[in-house]
């Protein structure tokens, strides 16, 4: 598809709002695009949490992969790989088991139907994919009620969760009780916000006092531990269950680990079937994800750190201005000074120099992500791009 | 995993149960294994309905269609080869419009689901995956009653369904409705038998006298369309929806299409998202099943043509018996001569001339699977193979 009609395509389906979320359509058509950019430059990107890759780039590793060592064929979703990379991630995260799933979508939903049992409220993050991006999903499939604490912002407190219990205690005549409560960290929703730690600790002890299930949606997981600081571990052992992504920075096609005691990671496989996501060979996630889990940390935090740099540098201009957010993770924020045109200028960083950034402004802002990428060159050279292609932008 | 490990692991799960329908834990095994086999001979299977390959294979066929044109990433099942895939699936089928989901479970589920609206009765047969392999998704997840019919064979008759009908209507008294009729075609659990075709127009003629949809899980329909030389649009016209699987021969590793009008596959994008089957890619799976859809008929005809001729000449000596089976498929039925030990004549068969052939008896007859293996040699070479292995095995 040319990336015209491909563009006109997404936006007729409606999946042009998606990008808020997921920058995914502009990345796939980046990465798919046969532009003539510098052929040795190796592609720095702004716009993704991951590297941008082409089916072809992602067979190129997965062929790396297998000449390391023979990948093991899964059969619907055991054995194999599969269950190779469920041990590791249950090790990383400290729990005592894991689970693959074929979407973040179905191990959100079918952790909170198990962790509630028969009672039907679930509190939420108003923000949260959950309770935005899942389609009604707890609702319309599970039967389950979700309650929105916090409209807008990217954590509720232990106090806005005991008002919210308290007040459907005190106002409801049938209580039908309190499944589970759902934390997501970092928050996509909100520019990959944090919900702050010490904030987490306490819903965690009052959850476990009153004997309500606490889900952590951290498909991003690893970025809310690299950037701030703390181990994975430890947010895990706050939690019943954790989701995290395998494609959203751990380098699968596809795919969820849900990690969580074995008495419920076993109720999956009938749970996973039922619903239709009991799917016969999975190893190519579980073996790209498998290769990279264990770097990823270090990886995202050396990405983190030649980020910051640059951007202090770059602030050190007039043209523009980085920050980072409060509790932030790997979006930032830049400024532009006024009479700069956006479009042009990545147009230019495009073409030029295989730098990749927003072409548009999101509100005031243009939300820079850091991933990986960063690290694939020189931290002048990417600083020359930037000041250079400002200038040729400013120009014409 | 070592093998015998994996072999336990298959018994203790339960999966060992599953060769009964599916035969792929142990073609992943084979597939898998690294014994000494003969390099220059290519593997030809009768346990199957596909060639045995493993990641290593798989992948080199992936790079082998990416080298010939780069692979289109989808996004979410959207564009790219995965929208290509379902444009070829609809015009092969002589549908309207054709969908990819990411099992045939859930193809099925939702297709009956879409189909039957309000009403809650769906007809099937007893010996369908719908009514037994499903784990009764369709009750549990979707809120339907699946009317068996036919108890243990693979097909009903007009009139079996008309009684069926005729006795809820008389003998209930809450009329809450026919949903849909379902045909699974070819049967799986009857070795792979077709529906007779006549039956299944007079099925589909009085389905659209009283207004009743109709469905047909064709997992297998090439097979269907192959060894009972009836064009696929000639089922499919008959159908509201057909679905198909991608990966029992089609070359995929994982997917299912679901064709029909529409107006049908348009709810579909909801439907998967909630049920949790919004994957992020799955290009792998429709760059192999597009690759091989257009050739597969010529060569699963090619396959029976040489089958045939094969078990002809092999059923002259006194040692077996191989039948083809009544409407039947891909799966004869082999009877040994007393005496002939089918496990010592299956591993010599395996070491000295890579051809596989189950180790245990099904009741008291082998099921032989054709399929594209048997193209890759030469056709006396076989013979001799089984011959002389037989004299082999009957000796020490």
């Amino acid at each position: 598809m040319e990336k015209i009609r491909r563009r006109e395509f997404l936006r007729s389906s409606g999946l042009s709002l998606l990008p808020v979320i997921i920058p995914a359509p502009l990345t796939a058509a980046i990465a798919n695009s046969q532009d003539n950019i510098p052929p040795d430059l190796p592609m720095v990107n702004f716009v993704s949490d991951t590297l941008l890759v082409n089916p072809g780039e992602q067979l190129a590793q997965l062929q790396k992969i297998q000449q390391t060592k023979a990948i093991e064929a899964d059969f619907y979703g055991r054995s194999g790989v599969v269950a190779a990379l469920e041990k590791r991630c249950a090790d990383i995260m400290g729990k005592e088991s894991a689970k693959f799933f074929p979407s973040g979508t179905m191990a959100n939903q079918l952790a909170l139907k198990v962790l509630s049992g028969e009672n039907t409220k679930i509190f939420v993050q108003e923000t949260s994919h959950i309770f935005r991006d899942e389609a009604d999903a707890a609702q319309s499939v599970h039967g389950k009620r979700l309650m929105p604490l916090a409209k807008g912002a990217p954590a509720f407190t232990l106090e806005d969760l005991q008002q919210a219990v308290e007040y459907q205690e005190k106002e409801e005549v049938f209580h039908s009780g309190i499944g589970a409560v759902s934390i997501e960290c970092p928050v996509r929703r909100c520019d990959g916000k944090r919900v702050p730690f010490n904030e987490i600790k306490r819903i965690s002890e009052w959850c476990r006092q009153k004997g309500y299930k606490l889900h952590l949606d951290g498909a991003r997981l690893h970025l809310a531990a690299a950037f701030g600081n703390i181990p994975l571990k430890e947010y895990a052992a706050l939690f019943d269950t954790v989701y995290i992504s395998l494609y959203k920075y751990l380098g699968a096609m596809s795919g969820a680990i849900l990690c969580g005691d074995k008495a419920l990671t076993e109720k999956m496989d009938h749970l996973i079937k039922i619903h239709g996501g009991a799917i016969y060979q999975n190893w190519h996630n579980a073996a790209l994800a498998l290769d990279a889990i264990d770097q990823f940390e270090a990886r995202i935090r050396k990405a983190a750190d030649i980020a910051s740099a640059l951007f202090n540098r770059l602030n050190k201009r007039a043209e523009l201005k980085i920050s980072a957010l409060p509790e932030g993770t790997n979006i930032f924020h830049m400024k532009l000074q006024p009479g700069i045109d956006l479009a042009k200028w990545a147009n230019i960083l495009r073409t030029s120099h295989n730098i990749v950034i927003p072409r548009r402004m999101g509100e005031d802002v243009v939300r820079l992500f850091v991933n990986e990428s960063i690290s694939l060159r020189d931290s002048s050279q990417l600083y020359d791009a930037f000041v250079n292609s400002l200038e040729q932008a400013k120009k014409a």
